[in-house]
């Protein structure tokens, strides 16, 4: 059992309030050996002052929710470390949510999150909630009344803070490296285009082509799901059309797009080009390793964290959409096509 | 800000001791049209019972807390998750801290934890805490009273519950493989070796040599650090003994060996076999695919919240030490050695 003021006061035989009295700081009239009693007893008995009465108390819990679609996702992982490192340096933990990408169990996360008080919230709002399940999601943190930071979304009409890569600019980095290799046609899988972010990565896709005069091709464009198997498939049916490069819109099917151009007898980078999007650990030590667009998300992360912290802190902050910059790793997946 | 039962007394014009009384299901003597009037307000302004209240109330948080090393290594991640599901289940939640295999910062999250009253505790020990710090954390987490699981660690001495994998018998698994494809002459690339799962995985591969008769040779030992680094170090200077096949102790080492392999021009697995432990979701989608040891990680997280839920809600429940079968996953990596 915990040891209590109470246990304190029966083992020094001393009055609870002498003991919370001293143990609160105000024990100012307190000898200094009936002090030291208290403290040897505080330690032996490795008494710690209950924080739950002290939230309640001060309407402060020190924690902080953090929702995400998958904690076994590397790239939520990693954002969830940034987080939780955060928050650790200014003395707040961290509760975990996962929404398993669904939109009812997210917005039951942001109610019990709401139920235990948490002095914040920072979402990755998830992928079932787009159009009125994304506004939906949004009213459910609006009547919590609890400060909240969008994670890995830009959005500058709401108002919550957010937080994201340029994925747009991501996405020209990709494109101009593979244009000034010398590739023109150019396949694109992408993620489920309902999310905003995809459909960033999608436009900057097709405003690079643009600004090479490039035409772009519809049947050049695959609409995958960010999973393995949905860049294989791509790559697969996109092979009819002789791509000399595939970019994909992460890093996971850009996986699946190589294993599938090895199975079809093609070499990277000599016969087709592959680049990724992400940067997770894996794709340095790929068999060729892959070049990528990196999203720095620890310092997503940490930024998420500390935006939330200043909400909770200060009373009237200005919401703020942040982007980071992404960074092209040229690595070997990528290669000038070969001469017809 | 959050509604209290003060605001919808306001509201609704009642007294706070109806909409108390009401609200926690002691309102019989009052009228229908009364208790409409409330529930009415309740659901208009989103009114939720304050959870901090009822638990100092209760003296239960509904909370657990999970130490692990760290939330972006993929291992740790799917155990967090068997634990964040499983938990979810009895609706209690989870908060998360990570010790960065700390000793320091792994005693400290778990006096942090206390202090926020959970009403359990999951913990992966750090890699530092072995021998005296071994058992300071367990000092440390018997001091606060609360009940925990060791996950991740097998260790029949101890009184906590304690869940891993078979470490030998998975060891034992591979090895059997290796040598009944025709291998004799085995590397063996180790995890930290003050760590007891690893000299587990150790005694399992000298044990399956003395089952065979096959001579033991130190010079094929490696003590590496579970990072991608030291398995590639570790085969390089190993190569000079010509080895046929590399037992690696955990998938990330598999692959810098691999790496280093076909940096010195070897193919896998016609040169040289490699087999890991672990069975992290990349490596069935290596250039060729990684033969390893899995463990059932995910159950292994659920397995531990049940064991921590069943301690907290029953009194006296016999400590428990279980161990999760491993499994071998033969894919491309391992194959009979060259005929000399």
């Amino acid at each position: 059992m915990r040891t209590t003021i109470k246990d304190i006061a029966r083992q020094t035989n001393l009055s609870i309030t002498t003991v919370s009295l001293v143990l609160n700081n105000k024990g100012q009239k307190i000898p200094e050996e009936t002090k030291r009693l208290i403290f040897d007893a505080v330690e032996a008995m490795n008494y710690r002052p209950n924080k739950l009465a002290l939230s309640l108390l001060r309407k402060k819990t020190y924690t902080i929710g953090l929702i995400i679609p998958d904690i076994s996702n590397i790239f939520f992982s990693e954002l969830g470390k940034g987080v939780e490192d955060r928050c650790r340096e200014d003395s707040y933990n961290m509760i975990l949510c996962n929404s398993n990408d669904e939109f009812l169990q997210e917005k039951q996360s942001i109610n019990i999150l709401a139920d235990r008080s948490v002095d914040g919230i920072v979402i990755v709002i998830s992928a079932e909630s787009f159009g009125v399940k994304y506004e939906e999601c949004l009213s459910t943190i609006r009547a919590t009344g609890i400060p909240a930071i969008l994670a890995d979304c830009f959005d500058k009409a709401v108002d919550f803070s957010t937080i994201a890569v340029d994925n747009h600019e991501g996405s020209r980095l990709a494109m101009r490296h593979l244009i000034e290799l010398g590739h023109r046609k150019i396949g694109c899988i992408t993620g489920p285009l309902g999310l905003k972010t995809n459909v960033e990565r999608l436009n900057g896709y097709i405003n690079t082509l643009e600004e090479f005069d490039i035409q772009f091709e519809q049947s050049l464009v695959h609409e995958g799901n960010f999973r393995y198997q949905s860049g294989y498939d791509g790559t697969v049916k996109m092979l009819a059309k002789n791509p000399t490069a595939i970019f994909c819109h992460n890093d996971m099917m850009a996986y699946g797009a190589a294993k599938a151009l090895k199975d079809g007898g093609f070499s990277i980078p000599e016969d087709i080009s592959v680049i990724g999007f992400d940067d997770i650990f894996f794709s340095a030590y790929m068999d060729v390793s892959l070049s990528t667009v990196k999203q720095p998300v620890y310092q997503m992360g940490r930024k998420a964290a500390e935006l939330l912290l200043e909400e909770i802190h200060g009373s009237e902050i200005p919401k703020q959409h942040i982007l980071f910059a992404p960074e092209l790793k040229i690595r070997k997946s990528a290669a000038p096509p070969r001469k017809p």
